[in-house]
Protein backbone atom coordinates (compact mmCIF):
# COMPACT_ATOMS: atom_id res chain seq x y z
CA UNK A 1 0.00 0.00 0.00
CA UNK A 2 3.03 2.43 -1.16
CA UNK A 3 1.06 6.48 -1.83
CA UNK A 4 2.29 5.38 -5.46
CA UNK A 5 -1.46 3.46 -5.05
CA UNK A 6 -3.67 6.23 -3.69
CA UNK A 7 -5.66 7.86 -6.28
CA UNK A 8 -8.12 10.61 -5.99
CA UNK A 9 -11.60 10.34 -7.78
CA UNK A 10 -12.38 13.72 -9.01
CA UNK A 11 -15.73 14.48 -7.74
CA UNK A 12 -13.92 15.32 -4.41
CA UNK A 13 -12.88 18.11 -5.73
CA UNK A 14 -15.41 19.05 -7.98
CA UNK A 15 -15.30 22.47 -8.88
CA UNK A 16 -11.90 21.47 -10.59
CA UNK A 17 -12.10 20.92 -13.72
CA UNK A 18 -10.49 17.75 -14.99
CA UNK A 19 -7.19 19.44 -16.48
CA UNK A 20 -7.34 21.91 -12.45
CA UNK A 21 -7.58 17.98 -11.11
CA UNK A 22 -4.63 16.24 -13.17
CA UNK A 23 -2.59 19.28 -11.99
CA UNK A 24 -3.58 20.01 -8.29
CA UNK A 25 -3.54 16.33 -7.67
CA UNK A 26 0.01 16.04 -9.21
CA UNK A 27 1.55 19.01 -8.00
CA UNK A 28 0.60 17.81 -4.16
CA UNK A 29 2.48 13.89 -5.23
CA UNK A 30 -1.08 12.33 -6.05
CA UNK A 31 -0.80 10.91 -9.62
CA UNK A 32 -3.93 8.54 -9.24
CA UNK A 33 -6.99 10.73 -10.61
CA UNK A 34 -10.63 8.64 -11.12
CA UNK A 35 -12.08 10.45 -14.02
CA UNK A 36 -16.01 11.90 -14.65
CA UNK A 37 -17.35 11.12 -18.32
CA UNK A 38 -19.12 14.57 -18.04
CA UNK A 39 -15.69 16.49 -16.89
CA UNK A 40 -13.62 14.25 -19.51
CA UNK A 41 -16.13 15.15 -22.30
CA UNK A 42 -15.73 19.08 -20.94
CA UNK A 43 -11.75 18.99 -21.73
CA UNK A 44 -11.93 17.23 -24.67
CA UNK A 45 -10.27 12.94 -25.20
CA UNK A 46 -7.18 14.26 -26.56
CA UNK A 47 -6.58 17.14 -24.56
CA UNK A 48 -6.55 14.51 -21.03
CA UNK A 49 -4.56 12.16 -22.54
CA UNK A 50 -2.07 14.39 -23.02
CA UNK A 51 -2.80 16.23 -19.67
CA UNK A 52 -2.43 12.83 -17.99
CA UNK A 53 0.81 12.26 -19.90
CA UNK A 54 2.34 15.29 -18.87
CA UNK A 55 1.67 14.93 -15.45
CA UNK A 56 2.52 10.87 -15.40
CA UNK A 57 -1.11 10.08 -14.00
CA UNK A 58 -3.33 6.92 -14.01
CA UNK A 59 -6.88 6.35 -14.11
CA UNK A 60 -8.15 3.45 -11.62
CA UNK A 61 -11.29 4.06 -13.20
CA UNK A 62 -14.14 6.18 -15.24
CA UNK A 63 -17.35 7.04 -13.81
CA UNK A 64 -20.00 6.25 -15.12
CA UNK A 65 -21.79 3.59 -17.49
CA UNK A 66 -25.08 1.57 -16.60
CA UNK A 67 -28.10 2.95 -15.15
CA UNK A 68 -30.68 1.70 -17.02
CA UNK A 69 -33.18 2.90 -15.09
CA UNK A 70 -31.81 6.59 -16.12
CA UNK A 71 -30.88 5.31 -19.46
CA UNK A 72 -34.30 3.29 -20.59
CA UNK A 73 -36.40 7.02 -21.56
CA UNK A 74 -33.88 6.88 -24.23
CA UNK A 75 -35.02 3.77 -25.67
CA UNK A 76 -34.57 0.74 -25.55
CA UNK A 77 -30.49 0.50 -26.75
CA UNK A 78 -29.35 3.51 -25.52
CA UNK A 79 -27.73 1.81 -21.79
CA UNK A 80 -25.92 -0.59 -24.17
CA UNK A 81 -24.52 2.38 -26.47
CA UNK A 82 -23.62 4.49 -24.02
CA UNK A 83 -22.06 1.62 -21.79
CA UNK A 84 -20.00 0.79 -25.35
CA UNK A 85 -19.05 4.96 -25.55
CA UNK A 86 -17.60 4.49 -21.96
CA UNK A 87 -15.62 1.48 -22.69
CA UNK A 88 -14.16 3.47 -25.80
CA UNK A 89 -13.13 6.34 -23.53
CA UNK A 90 -11.79 4.14 -20.83
CA UNK A 91 -9.64 2.54 -23.61
CA UNK A 92 -8.48 6.15 -24.80
CA UNK A 93 -7.20 7.58 -21.51
CA UNK A 94 -6.00 4.34 -19.90
CA UNK A 95 -8.20 3.70 -17.21
CA UNK A 96 -8.49 -0.44 -17.27
CA UNK A 97 -12.05 -0.05 -15.30
CA UNK A 98 -15.41 1.71 -16.01
CA UNK A 99 -17.66 2.01 -13.33
CA UNK A 100 -21.03 0.17 -13.68
CA UNK A 101 -23.76 1.82 -11.24
CA UNK A 102 -26.77 -0.58 -12.09
CA UNK A 103 -29.39 2.00 -11.42
CA UNK A 104 -32.56 2.02 -9.55
CA UNK A 105 -36.07 0.23 -10.57
CA UNK A 106 -37.24 2.81 -13.21
CA UNK A 107 -39.50 1.47 -15.70
CA UNK A 108 -39.36 -2.18 -14.34
CA UNK A 109 -42.12 -3.54 -12.83
CA UNK A 110 -40.39 -4.46 -9.55
CA UNK A 111 -36.74 -4.64 -7.87
CA UNK A 112 -36.48 -8.47 -8.94
CA UNK A 113 -37.22 -7.28 -12.23
CA UNK A 114 -34.59 -4.27 -12.40
CA UNK A 115 -31.73 -7.00 -11.19
CA UNK A 116 -32.93 -9.49 -13.21
CA UNK A 117 -32.58 -6.78 -16.42
CA UNK A 118 -29.15 -5.31 -15.10
CA UNK A 119 -27.53 -8.69 -15.52
CA UNK A 120 -28.80 -8.69 -18.82
CA UNK A 121 -27.07 -5.23 -19.77
CA UNK A 122 -23.59 -6.63 -17.99
CA UNK A 123 -24.06 -9.72 -20.55
CA UNK A 124 -24.43 -7.83 -23.52
CA UNK A 125 -21.73 -5.41 -22.59
CA UNK A 126 -19.22 -7.26 -21.76
CA UNK A 127 -18.43 -8.60 -25.39
CA UNK A 128 -17.51 -5.28 -25.91
CA UNK A 129 -15.74 -4.61 -22.47
CA UNK A 130 -13.53 -7.51 -23.38
CA UNK A 131 -12.70 -6.03 -27.23
CA UNK A 132 -12.24 -2.47 -26.23
CA UNK A 133 -9.75 -4.42 -23.54
CA UNK A 134 -11.33 -2.74 -20.30
CA UNK A 135 -13.28 -4.22 -17.06
CA UNK A 136 -16.82 -3.71 -16.11
CA UNK A 137 -16.45 -2.50 -12.72
CA UNK A 138 -20.04 -3.75 -10.84
CA UNK A 139 -20.57 -1.53 -8.18
CA UNK A 140 -23.29 -2.40 -5.14
CA UNK A 141 -24.73 0.45 -3.80
CA UNK A 142 -25.95 1.09 -0.37
CA UNK A 143 -29.32 -0.27 0.08
CA UNK A 144 -31.10 2.94 0.64
CA UNK A 145 -30.29 3.94 -2.77
CA UNK A 146 -31.50 0.43 -4.11
CA UNK A 147 -35.17 1.99 -5.52
CA UNK A 148 -33.24 4.61 -7.25
CA UNK A 149 -29.80 4.90 -7.95
CA UNK A 150 -28.64 0.88 -7.82
CA UNK A 151 -30.62 -2.38 -7.53
CA UNK A 152 -27.35 -4.24 -6.58
CA UNK A 153 -26.74 -3.81 -2.79
CA UNK A 154 -24.64 -6.37 -1.30
CA UNK A 155 -20.66 -7.24 -2.25
CA UNK A 156 -22.21 -11.11 -2.01
CA UNK A 157 -25.20 -9.60 -5.36
CA UNK A 158 -22.35 -7.79 -7.11
CA UNK A 159 -19.56 -10.62 -7.19
CA UNK A 160 -22.57 -13.31 -7.96
CA UNK A 161 -23.24 -10.78 -10.90
CA UNK A 162 -19.50 -10.78 -12.06
CA UNK A 163 -19.42 -14.33 -11.92
CA UNK A 164 -22.04 -14.42 -14.29
CA UNK A 165 -21.08 -12.21 -16.31
CA UNK A 166 -17.31 -13.70 -16.62
CA UNK A 167 -13.83 -12.08 -17.28
CA UNK A 168 -14.79 -8.63 -18.46
CA UNK A 169 -16.11 -7.79 -14.72
CA UNK A 170 -14.86 -6.78 -11.85
CA UNK A 171 -16.30 -5.31 -8.51
CA UNK A 172 -15.57 -2.09 -7.67
CA UNK A 173 -15.81 -1.95 -3.52
CA UNK A 174 -16.96 1.50 -2.22
CA UNK A 175 -16.80 1.99 1.52
CA UNK A 176 -19.83 4.29 1.47
CA UNK A 177 -22.25 1.80 0.45
CA UNK A 178 -20.30 -1.77 1.67
CA UNK A 179 -19.36 -0.89 5.26
CA UNK A 180 -22.59 -1.98 7.38
CA UNK A 181 -22.43 -5.64 4.48
CA UNK A 182 -22.38 -8.46 7.10
CA UNK A 183 -19.88 -10.19 4.39
CA UNK A 184 -17.65 -7.50 4.65
CA UNK A 185 -14.76 -9.92 5.90
CA UNK A 186 -15.13 -12.05 2.93
CA UNK A 187 -15.28 -10.16 0.00
CA UNK A 188 -12.57 -8.61 1.21
CA UNK A 189 -10.21 -11.54 1.19
CA UNK A 190 -9.01 -14.30 -1.12
CA UNK A 191 -10.22 -14.68 -4.09
CA UNK A 192 -12.22 -11.43 -4.44
CA UNK A 193 -9.30 -9.30 -3.95
CA UNK A 194 -8.34 -10.23 -7.67
CA UNK A 195 -11.98 -9.56 -8.97
CA UNK A 196 -12.03 -6.12 -6.93
CA UNK A 197 -10.72 -3.33 -9.76
CA UNK A 198 -10.56 -0.24 -7.40
CA UNK A 199 -11.37 0.31 -3.59
CA UNK A 200 -12.86 3.44 -3.59
CA UNK A 201 -12.34 5.40 0.41
CA UNK A 202 -14.58 7.38 1.93
CA UNK A 203 -16.79 7.22 5.59
CA UNK A 204 -19.91 6.94 7.05
CA UNK A 205 -21.02 9.97 8.63
CA UNK A 206 -23.36 9.98 11.77
CA UNK A 207 -25.60 11.34 11.03
CA UNK A 208 -25.49 10.99 7.23
CA UNK A 209 -28.16 14.26 6.36
CA UNK A 210 -28.30 13.36 2.96
CA UNK A 211 -28.93 10.00 1.05
CA UNK A 212 -25.98 10.88 -1.54
CA UNK A 213 -24.06 14.17 -0.94
CA UNK A 214 -22.89 13.88 2.97
CA UNK A 215 -20.21 11.59 2.76
CA UNK A 216 -17.30 11.74 5.59
CA UNK A 217 -13.95 12.24 4.70
CA UNK A 218 -11.21 9.14 5.41
CA UNK A 219 -11.51 9.05 9.23
CA UNK A 220 -14.30 11.23 10.14
CA UNK A 221 -16.89 8.65 10.41
CA UNK A 222 -18.16 5.32 12.36
CA UNK A 223 -16.49 2.81 9.37
CA UNK A 224 -13.83 0.55 9.94
CA UNK A 225 -12.03 1.04 7.17
CA UNK A 226 -8.76 0.16 8.29
CA UNK A 227 -9.69 -3.38 9.44
CA UNK A 228 -10.64 -3.53 5.63
CA UNK A 229 -7.72 -2.13 4.09
CA UNK A 230 -5.58 -4.10 6.64
CA UNK A 231 -8.00 -7.38 4.98
CA UNK A 232 -7.74 -6.50 1.54
CA UNK A 233 -3.96 -6.13 1.53
CA UNK A 234 -3.51 -9.04 4.04
CA UNK A 235 -5.55 -10.96 1.44
CA UNK A 236 -3.01 -10.00 -2.01
CA UNK A 237 -5.22 -6.76 -3.72
CA UNK A 238 -2.67 -5.05 -4.92
CA UNK A 239 -4.94 -2.65 -6.66
CA UNK A 240 -5.45 1.05 -6.20
CA UNK A 241 -6.96 3.08 -3.27
CA UNK A 242 -8.85 5.82 -4.69
CA UNK A 243 -10.64 8.35 -2.08
CA UNK A 244 -14.46 9.43 -3.24
CA UNK A 245 -15.89 12.05 -1.29
CA UNK A 246 -19.18 13.24 -2.68
CA UNK A 247 -20.03 16.34 0.22
CA UNK A 248 -21.46 19.73 0.41
CA UNK A 249 -19.35 20.63 2.90
CA UNK A 250 -16.08 19.46 1.52
CA UNK A 251 -17.23 20.76 -1.89
CA UNK A 252 -17.41 24.24 -0.14
CA UNK A 253 -13.58 23.77 0.90
CA UNK A 254 -10.86 24.82 -0.85
CA UNK A 255 -9.72 21.54 -3.63
CA UNK A 256 -6.07 22.10 -2.42
CA UNK A 257 -7.13 21.67 1.02
CA UNK A 258 -9.13 18.51 0.36
CA UNK A 259 -6.42 17.31 -1.96
CA UNK A 260 -3.94 17.88 1.59
CA UNK A 261 -6.30 16.26 3.84
CA UNK A 262 -7.14 12.88 1.56
CA UNK A 263 -3.41 12.67 1.77
CA UNK A 264 -2.68 12.89 5.42
CA UNK A 265 -6.13 10.92 5.81
CA UNK A 266 -4.72 8.00 3.36
CA UNK A 267 -1.29 7.98 5.55
CA UNK A 268 -3.44 7.52 8.70
CA UNK A 269 -5.67 4.47 7.48
CA UNK A 270 -2.58 2.99 5.87
CA UNK A 271 -0.40 3.30 9.69
CA UNK A 272 -3.83 2.16 11.57
CA UNK A 273 -3.89 -0.86 9.52
CA UNK A 274 -0.52 -1.16 10.53
CA UNK A 275 0.83 -1.81 7.39
CA UNK A 276 4.72 -0.37 5.64
CA UNK A 277 3.33 3.16 3.27
CA UNK B 1 -54.67 -14.61 5.42
CA UNK B 2 -58.18 -13.45 7.04
CA UNK B 3 -59.15 -9.91 8.23
CA UNK B 4 -59.10 -11.26 11.32
CA UNK B 5 -54.79 -11.39 11.20
CA UNK B 6 -54.84 -7.58 10.49
CA UNK B 7 -53.15 -5.75 13.15
CA UNK B 8 -52.66 -2.32 13.34
CA UNK B 9 -49.20 -0.98 15.30
CA UNK B 10 -50.39 1.94 17.25
CA UNK B 11 -47.49 4.00 15.94
CA UNK B 12 -49.43 4.43 12.95
CA UNK B 13 -51.88 6.53 14.95
CA UNK B 14 -49.34 8.53 17.24
CA UNK B 15 -51.60 11.16 18.01
CA UNK B 16 -54.29 8.55 19.91
CA UNK B 17 -53.60 7.27 23.54
CA UNK B 18 -53.75 3.42 23.76
CA UNK B 19 -57.11 3.62 25.00
CA UNK B 20 -58.15 5.61 21.67
CA UNK B 21 -56.23 3.48 20.16
CA UNK B 22 -57.96 -0.16 21.12
CA UNK B 23 -61.22 1.80 21.43
CA UNK B 24 -61.06 3.02 17.58
CA UNK B 25 -59.45 0.39 15.85
CA UNK B 26 -62.27 -2.10 17.51
CA UNK B 27 -64.47 0.42 16.33
CA UNK B 28 -63.38 -0.47 12.46
CA UNK B 29 -63.41 -3.60 13.04
CA UNK B 30 -59.45 -4.56 13.53
CA UNK B 31 -59.23 -5.98 16.70
CA UNK B 32 -55.30 -6.79 16.66
CA UNK B 33 -52.65 -3.68 17.59
CA UNK B 34 -49.49 -3.71 18.27
CA UNK B 35 -48.28 -1.43 21.47
CA UNK B 36 -45.35 0.62 22.60
CA UNK B 37 -44.08 0.52 25.84
CA UNK B 38 -44.58 4.21 26.21
CA UNK B 39 -47.89 4.42 25.45
CA UNK B 40 -48.68 1.38 27.77
CA UNK B 41 -46.70 3.02 30.69
CA UNK B 42 -49.18 6.55 30.06
CA UNK B 43 -52.39 4.04 30.10
CA UNK B 44 -51.39 1.55 33.02
CA UNK B 45 -50.97 -2.20 32.84
CA UNK B 46 -54.15 -3.22 34.75
CA UNK B 47 -56.24 -0.61 32.54
CA UNK B 48 -54.68 -1.78 29.36
CA UNK B 49 -55.05 -5.67 30.31
CA UNK B 50 -59.67 -4.83 30.51
CA UNK B 51 -59.31 -2.02 27.66
CA UNK B 52 -58.23 -5.07 25.49
CA UNK B 53 -60.16 -7.41 26.91
CA UNK B 54 -63.73 -5.24 26.49
CA UNK B 55 -62.67 -4.63 22.56
CA UNK B 56 -61.77 -8.25 22.32
CA UNK B 57 -58.35 -7.23 21.14
CA UNK B 58 -54.71 -9.12 20.78
CA UNK B 59 -51.47 -7.58 20.64
CA UNK B 60 -49.47 -8.98 18.24
CA UNK B 61 -45.97 -7.59 19.85
CA UNK B 62 -44.65 -5.07 21.94
CA UNK B 63 -42.44 -2.72 21.25
CA UNK B 64 -39.61 -2.58 22.09
CA UNK B 65 -36.42 -3.81 24.11
CA UNK B 66 -32.46 -4.16 23.44
CA UNK B 67 -31.52 -1.00 22.38
CA UNK B 68 -27.51 -1.68 23.90
CA UNK B 69 -26.33 1.43 22.40
CA UNK B 70 -28.82 3.77 24.12
CA UNK B 71 -28.85 1.51 27.27
CA UNK B 72 -25.64 1.85 27.86
CA UNK B 73 -25.20 5.14 29.06
CA UNK B 74 -27.30 3.49 31.98
CA UNK B 75 -25.06 1.22 33.16
CA UNK B 76 -23.36 -2.36 32.41
CA UNK B 77 -26.68 -3.89 33.13
CA UNK B 78 -29.68 -1.34 31.53
CA UNK B 79 -30.01 -3.43 28.40
CA UNK B 80 -30.51 -6.57 30.21
CA UNK B 81 -33.16 -5.18 32.88
CA UNK B 82 -35.02 -3.53 30.69
CA UNK B 83 -35.40 -6.62 28.42
CA UNK B 84 -36.79 -8.39 31.50
CA UNK B 85 -39.33 -5.20 31.91
CA UNK B 86 -39.99 -5.81 28.82
CA UNK B 87 -41.04 -9.60 29.13
CA UNK B 88 -42.58 -8.94 32.06
CA UNK B 89 -44.90 -6.03 30.36
CA UNK B 90 -45.79 -8.38 27.05
CA UNK B 91 -46.81 -11.61 29.39
CA UNK B 92 -49.32 -8.91 31.15
CA UNK B 93 -51.18 -7.99 28.09
CA UNK B 94 -51.11 -11.05 26.42
CA UNK B 95 -48.70 -10.07 23.67
CA UNK B 96 -46.75 -13.36 22.61
CA UNK B 97 -43.42 -10.74 20.97
CA UNK B 98 -41.41 -8.38 22.54
CA UNK B 99 -39.78 -6.31 19.49
CA UNK B 100 -36.14 -6.43 19.86
CA UNK B 101 -34.09 -3.87 18.32
CA UNK B 102 -30.56 -4.00 18.36
CA UNK B 103 -29.13 -0.56 18.70
CA UNK B 104 -26.37 1.20 16.50
CA UNK B 105 -22.44 1.10 17.45
CA UNK B 106 -22.81 3.36 20.35
CA UNK B 107 -19.95 3.19 22.32
CA UNK B 108 -18.80 -0.57 20.92
CA UNK B 109 -15.64 0.15 19.33
CA UNK B 110 -17.19 -1.34 15.70
CA UNK B 111 -19.87 -2.53 13.92
CA UNK B 112 -18.19 -5.77 14.54
CA UNK B 113 -17.92 -5.78 17.70
CA UNK B 114 -21.55 -4.04 18.39
CA UNK B 115 -22.85 -7.13 16.60
CA UNK B 116 -21.08 -9.54 19.09
CA UNK B 117 -22.52 -7.29 21.87
CA UNK B 118 -26.03 -7.84 20.87
CA UNK B 119 -25.99 -11.65 20.57
CA UNK B 120 -24.40 -11.47 24.24
CA UNK B 121 -27.72 -9.57 25.46
CA UNK B 122 -30.10 -11.62 23.31
CA UNK B 123 -28.71 -15.12 24.94
CA UNK B 124 -28.48 -13.57 28.60
CA UNK B 125 -32.17 -12.18 27.52
CA UNK B 126 -33.70 -15.40 26.15
CA UNK B 127 -33.89 -17.05 29.17
CA UNK B 128 -35.91 -14.34 31.21
CA UNK B 129 -38.01 -14.74 28.10
CA UNK B 130 -38.42 -18.29 28.58
CA UNK B 131 -39.58 -17.99 32.17
CA UNK B 132 -42.07 -15.34 31.17
CA UNK B 133 -43.13 -17.18 28.00
CA UNK B 134 -42.82 -14.71 25.98
CA UNK B 135 -40.79 -14.55 22.46
CA UNK B 136 -37.91 -11.51 21.79
CA UNK B 137 -38.54 -10.80 18.12
CA UNK B 138 -35.56 -9.99 16.60
CA UNK B 139 -36.01 -7.08 13.82
CA UNK B 140 -33.35 -7.24 11.39
CA UNK B 141 -32.89 -3.21 10.68
CA UNK B 142 -32.28 -1.37 7.30
CA UNK B 143 -28.57 -0.68 6.54
CA UNK B 144 -29.21 3.07 6.06
CA UNK B 145 -29.78 2.56 10.12
CA UNK B 146 -26.83 -0.01 10.50
CA UNK B 147 -24.18 2.80 12.87
CA UNK B 148 -26.98 4.54 15.02
CA UNK B 149 -30.35 2.64 15.32
CA UNK B 150 -30.02 -1.41 14.08
CA UNK B 151 -26.79 -3.18 13.94
CA UNK B 152 -28.07 -6.23 11.88
CA UNK B 153 -29.12 -5.39 8.93
CA UNK B 154 -30.03 -8.81 6.61
CA UNK B 155 -32.78 -11.54 7.45
CA UNK B 156 -29.89 -14.20 6.92
CA UNK B 157 -28.01 -12.19 9.38
CA UNK B 158 -30.90 -12.01 11.72
CA UNK B 159 -32.40 -15.67 11.74
CA UNK B 160 -28.59 -16.43 11.90
CA UNK B 161 -28.66 -14.86 15.31
CA UNK B 162 -32.31 -16.49 16.25
CA UNK B 163 -30.87 -19.80 15.66
CA UNK B 164 -27.72 -19.09 18.05
CA UNK B 165 -30.31 -17.43 20.55
CA UNK B 166 -32.29 -20.51 20.40
CA UNK B 167 -36.53 -21.42 21.33
CA UNK B 168 -37.24 -18.04 22.74
CA UNK B 169 -36.09 -16.02 19.28
CA UNK B 170 -37.98 -15.07 16.33
CA UNK B 171 -37.38 -12.55 13.68
CA UNK B 172 -39.57 -9.65 13.06
CA UNK B 173 -40.25 -9.09 9.34
CA UNK B 174 -41.14 -5.37 8.32
CA UNK B 175 -40.95 -4.03 5.08
CA UNK B 176 -39.52 -1.28 5.27
CA UNK B 177 -36.12 -2.78 6.60
CA UNK B 178 -36.34 -5.76 4.21
CA UNK B 179 -37.91 -5.14 0.95
CA UNK B 180 -34.44 -4.78 -0.76
CA UNK B 181 -32.83 -7.80 0.57
CA UNK B 182 -31.99 -10.03 -1.66
CA UNK B 183 -32.60 -13.39 0.58
CA UNK B 184 -35.94 -11.75 0.82
CA UNK B 185 -37.49 -14.97 -1.46
CA UNK B 186 -35.58 -17.28 0.94
CA UNK B 187 -36.52 -15.91 4.45
CA UNK B 188 -40.47 -15.71 3.62
CA UNK B 189 -40.65 -19.32 2.68
CA UNK B 190 -40.15 -22.39 4.63
CA UNK B 191 -38.66 -23.19 7.78
CA UNK B 192 -38.50 -19.29 8.24
CA UNK B 193 -41.95 -18.23 8.02
CA UNK B 194 -42.52 -20.99 11.41
CA UNK B 195 -39.49 -18.32 12.71
CA UNK B 196 -41.19 -14.78 12.02
CA UNK B 197 -43.02 -13.61 14.78
CA UNK B 198 -45.32 -10.73 13.01
CA UNK B 199 -44.70 -9.14 9.15
CA UNK B 200 -45.26 -5.60 9.74
CA UNK B 201 -46.28 -3.81 6.57
CA UNK B 202 -45.64 -0.42 5.34
CA UNK B 203 -43.95 0.54 1.87
CA UNK B 204 -41.12 2.65 0.64
CA UNK B 205 -41.58 6.10 -0.50
CA UNK B 206 -39.45 7.16 -3.55
CA UNK B 207 -37.82 9.29 -2.61
CA UNK B 208 -37.35 8.41 0.91
CA UNK B 209 -37.10 12.37 2.64
CA UNK B 210 -36.48 11.25 5.99
CA UNK B 211 -34.42 7.99 7.27
CA UNK B 212 -37.37 7.36 10.17
CA UNK B 213 -40.50 8.95 9.41
CA UNK B 214 -41.13 8.84 5.70
CA UNK B 215 -42.68 5.20 5.64
CA UNK B 216 -45.18 4.96 3.15
CA UNK B 217 -48.85 3.41 3.27
CA UNK B 218 -49.36 0.19 2.05
CA UNK B 219 -49.30 0.64 -1.94
CA UNK B 220 -48.10 3.79 -2.31
CA UNK B 221 -44.49 2.58 -2.66
CA UNK B 222 -42.38 0.94 -4.47
CA UNK B 223 -41.99 -2.63 -2.08
CA UNK B 224 -43.30 -5.86 -4.08
CA UNK B 225 -45.86 -6.68 -1.06
CA UNK B 226 -47.66 -9.03 -3.10
CA UNK B 227 -44.97 -11.28 -3.86
CA UNK B 228 -43.83 -11.17 0.17
CA UNK B 229 -47.02 -12.03 1.24
CA UNK B 230 -47.52 -14.44 -1.52
CA UNK B 231 -44.52 -15.93 -0.39
CA UNK B 232 -45.52 -16.22 3.26
CA UNK B 233 -48.68 -17.63 2.58
CA UNK B 234 -47.78 -20.27 0.33
CA UNK B 235 -45.24 -21.05 2.94
CA UNK B 236 -46.84 -21.91 5.74
CA UNK B 237 -46.85 -18.27 7.49
CA UNK B 238 -50.18 -18.04 9.94
CA UNK B 239 -48.93 -15.46 11.99
CA UNK B 240 -50.09 -11.43 11.92
CA UNK B 241 -49.64 -8.65 9.60
CA UNK B 242 -49.55 -5.46 10.77
CA UNK B 243 -49.35 -2.39 9.65
CA UNK B 244 -47.05 0.07 11.21
CA UNK B 245 -46.42 3.56 9.37
CA UNK B 246 -44.03 6.05 10.81
CA UNK B 247 -45.14 8.65 8.71
CA UNK B 248 -44.97 12.60 9.37
CA UNK B 249 -47.79 13.03 6.88
CA UNK B 250 -50.03 10.09 7.83
CA UNK B 251 -49.66 11.53 11.69
CA UNK B 252 -51.08 14.63 10.51
CA UNK B 253 -53.78 12.70 9.20
CA UNK B 254 -57.50 12.37 11.33
CA UNK B 255 -56.30 8.63 13.29
CA UNK B 256 -59.60 7.27 12.09
CA UNK B 257 -59.19 7.85 8.43
CA UNK B 258 -55.87 6.26 8.54
CA UNK B 259 -56.80 3.36 10.53
CA UNK B 260 -60.28 3.52 7.72
CA UNK B 261 -57.43 3.25 4.75
CA UNK B 262 -54.80 0.45 6.47
CA UNK B 263 -57.68 -1.72 6.43
CA UNK B 264 -58.63 -0.71 2.46
CA UNK B 265 -54.99 -1.52 1.47
CA UNK B 266 -54.73 -4.32 3.61
CA UNK B 267 -57.81 -5.74 1.54
CA UNK B 268 -55.83 -4.49 -1.91
CA UNK B 269 -52.78 -6.40 -1.19
CA UNK B 270 -54.93 -9.46 0.03
CA UNK B 271 -56.18 -9.37 -3.44
CA UNK B 272 -53.24 -8.59 -5.78
CA UNK B 273 -50.84 -11.49 -3.73
CA UNK B 274 -54.25 -13.70 -4.92
CA UNK B 275 -55.34 -15.03 -1.54
CA UNK B 276 -58.76 -15.54 -0.46
CA UNK B 277 -59.47 -12.41 2.56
Amino acid sequence: MTPSRLAINQITTKSWSLEQAIVGYARAGVHGIGVWRDKLQQCGIGRARSLLRDAQAWVPSLCKAGDLAAMRAHGASAALDDCRRACDEAAEIGAPTVVFVCGGIGGASSLADARTQVAELLLQAAEYAAKAGVTLGIEPFHPMHAAERGCINTLRQAHALRQQVGPSAKVVFDVFHCWWDPDVMTYTAAPYTQETATVQLCDWRVPTRHPVTDRAMVGDGVADIAAMVRQFEANGYTGPYEIEIFSEDWWAVDPAQVVATCIDRYRQVTASAALAH
